[in-house]
């Protein structure tokens, strides 16, 4: 009963072996990896101290098999490769969050261990599997599952994970050099300034570490957080959570640009994965700029955007446009007449005034305004329920990723005088460097440690 | 600019008129619909006061086409039938459940003319229109647009919305008849006892109205929750609301069965809109067991359970599934070997005990331990962010749908014993009339008015 007939019976082993035999079925990820989960990841799991006796464990044969009967191709993406996937990755659809703070008792041992196990964890989710190789119901009846098992059943489901480490990881809040890597912190990796109009909550902001999930199915991301918050265990705990349920941004010429809760497309102008030479030059970090661990790397920045909707839709529509400088129906530029026509600031009204007036969104946040500065925006709506006086708690969640954390900050201090600002509130902020991807055999941050 | 190509230009006229021109246009809902959206509910969109002067206001010609260039058939549900929809279709991916009060001031007319202007709407928007004629970019630049906008080129995504009424409606807590339909009130809809294992939150129970919206894409189904409250503006505001992120029951043969957050299918037994005889002896009121207004209705319960994961997880996979009285893999009652296989409360273990425990949800809640009480649920999974120890608030949203309140409430007592009851928490509860669908010309809620 509890081995279904799909999956065969598993052998119970040490669990404390570096090198469980690789998987008999042909799944890549499994193949070629040569480490499982830590012991203490699998203590994660399973809920047992790090003294009980085990009865099962890391199985050594094929239960390794994907969730789904026919995940086709394109819904999973590799995990392994030279930068981490989830960044000029087509935008998904869905996304779920997480920022964690490493316990206080926490050693570098640790650290270097959970990275591992979240490398080794996430090359398994991202192909559809179960989180180790026993999984949801390959195990034994007298411990609990590995995997959680919500995800049963479903494909990869485009399924990315982004992994990004926060300057507290690096020094702590009282100065405190925890893991002995203080000398390889970038020097641009340093709290946000605060700016205009943040009105930030401590709940919402920071982290030590993060996880950006994104899926086309919410379950399969959740799925995926749930179990890498698992293998934390006695390591790093949730300090944060986002549920984002529509991407606001498009991150490939093949994707239709969606649109923001203001009703307005969103990320027009944003970079693609397509424009190589603008990806090269404003998303991947490389060692001449930064510490050469960062070479293939990015910064992550998140800001929650709670935005007030309701006094939005009382403007008129004139203003709405006038704010974003774009139509409302196309998504012109407001001296053109299509999405995709670039903006021209010298272009006047009938009255003579600019076409698109300079305190608008698109005129504050071009890089023709800023220095030639661009992002590659990869932000989700949310919606949290509603307040006391009946009002959605609703906004974006903005997430951008940049070669340095300078590219961010000087577009939005230009946005000081956003017209915008009016119907917006920053109530969450935080910044993380996404080490490079690492190569099957590897983990993600490794060279930081080496 | 404010007028794109594709959208004709449109001819202010006044919105007091009670019968706009008919849609020069195809599309369905706006035929034949004698009633647009009332004065109060074009303010409401509006933003300005009963006083205000107008410029613009519902356009008279074809701007009611369908926001996506080719949603199929499949994609849409009438909105006006004999039944309203949400209730027996197939269960859609995502819901945006929201529950209102009525405001101090509003009188029985106020809530007939929003029952009115929310059919209306409805009418609309679950065949991907926007909320009025003048939608997102039609109206007038000086005004604001009535649709707010961030599901323009989205199709309908097989929208339904699903209007409930509940009992502080008929009387108010205080007592008083508020909309001289107290004497109209069903003698089951009274709020629901308190069950063991209840810690309800008040900010999370009740309403006096209720919108369940669901959808295959999130974004559509808050567009609609939205902009009906909008349109309630001055009438009724929202008591609470709830996401969910992913359905947890088939309501139909050709659904494959979810998995709820513990890892379990959910819903197996479910009543399936192709058993007519199950839907029409538990899920349908008739006018003999009810007051006459209700026939072709029935009754809406939903309860916010909490899961508290986290200790689930650390539960040994045989307890889990002698929780659930199914195996964790295929779903099988422990007394068979496959999903759909009849639990059989006879079978006994090699031990002599039970193969389905007594204390079991598969056996607690089953029809024949139930004198025949059978529901139809249509519940979702849920998670609100995380809490301050690192845990995620994540559990189920259940929803169902039966002829009486008492099928629920039989249940519901016979579940006291549930061993699964270690695991949950039900914090939110809430109980709704569901009138019958209505058809082209008339209105949710009309025979209780007449």
């Amino acid at each position: 009963m509890t081995t279904p007939a799909d999956i065969p019976p598993t052998t119970p082993t040490d669990p404390s072996s570096a090198a469980p035999t690789p998987a008999a079925d042909p799944s890549p990820p499994a193949k070629g990896t040569p480490s499982g989960l830590s012991r203490r990841g699998l203590l994660g799991l399973l809920g047992v101290s790090a003294t009980a006796g085990f009865v099962g464990g890391v199985a050594s044969v094929a239960a390794a098999v994907p969730r789904s009967d026919s995940p086709s191709v394109a819904e999973s993406y590799e995990f392994y490769g030279k930068n981490q996937a989830g960044i000029v990755t087509p935008a998904q659809d869905r996304l779920f969050f997480a920022s964690y703070d490493m316990l206080p008792t926490a050693t570098r041992e640790d650290l270097i261990e959970l990275l591992q196990d979240w490398t080794f964890a996430a090359s398994r989710l991202t192909q559809g599997l179960d989180v180790s190789e026993t999984g949801a119901v390959g195990g034994s009846p007298l411990l609990p599952p590995d995997d959680t098992g919500e995800a049963l059943g479903l494909p990869a489901s485009g399924l990315t994970l982004t992994f990004g480490l926060g300057p507290t990881l690096f020094t702590a809040a009282d100065g405190t050099d925890r893991y002995g890597i203080a000398d390889r912190q970038p020097t641009e990796l340093r709290e946000l300034p605060l700016f205009a109009f943040d009105i930030l909550e401590e709940a919402q902001s920071g982290g030590d570490l993060c996880i950006q999930a994104c899926a086309n199915d919410p379950q399969v991301a959740l799925h995926a957080i749930r179990n890498l918050s698992r293998i934390a265990f006695g390591r790093a705990h949730i300090r944060w959570s986002q549920l984002g349920f529509g991407r606001t941004s498009s991150t490939s010429t093949a994707q239709a640009t969606p649109r923001n809760l203001f009703g307005f497309k969103d990320g027009t102008a944003n970079i693609m994965a397509e424009d190589h030479a603008a990806v090269t030059r404003s998303v991947w970090a490389d060692a001449s700029g930064d510490r050469g661990w960062m070479a293939g790397g990015t910064y992550l920045v998140t800001r929650k955007i709670h935005m007030t909707i309701e006094t939005w839709d009382r403007a008129r529509l004139e203003e709405q446009e006038n704010i974003f400088g774009r139509d409302k129906g196309e998504g012109a530029p407001l001296s053109g007449t299509k999405e995709f026509d670039s903006p021209n600031f010298d272009a006047v009204r009938s009255d003579g005034g600019p076409a698109i007036p300079v305190n608008s969104h698109v005129h504050l946040a071009h890089p023709n305004n800023n220095k030639g500065a661009q992002i590659l925006r990869r932000g989700y709506n949310y919606v949290d329920g509603n307040n006391g006086l009946g009002q959605l708690n609703a906004g974006l969640f903005f997430i951008s990723f940049q070669r340095s954390p300078e590219q961010f900050i000087r577009i939005q201090k230009k946005l000081a005088t956003d017209a915008l600002n009016e119907y917006i509130r920053h109530v969450g902020s935080a910044l993380f460097a996404v080490p490079p991807g690492c190569a099957s055999g590897g983990y993600i941050g490794e060279g930081l440690f080496t």
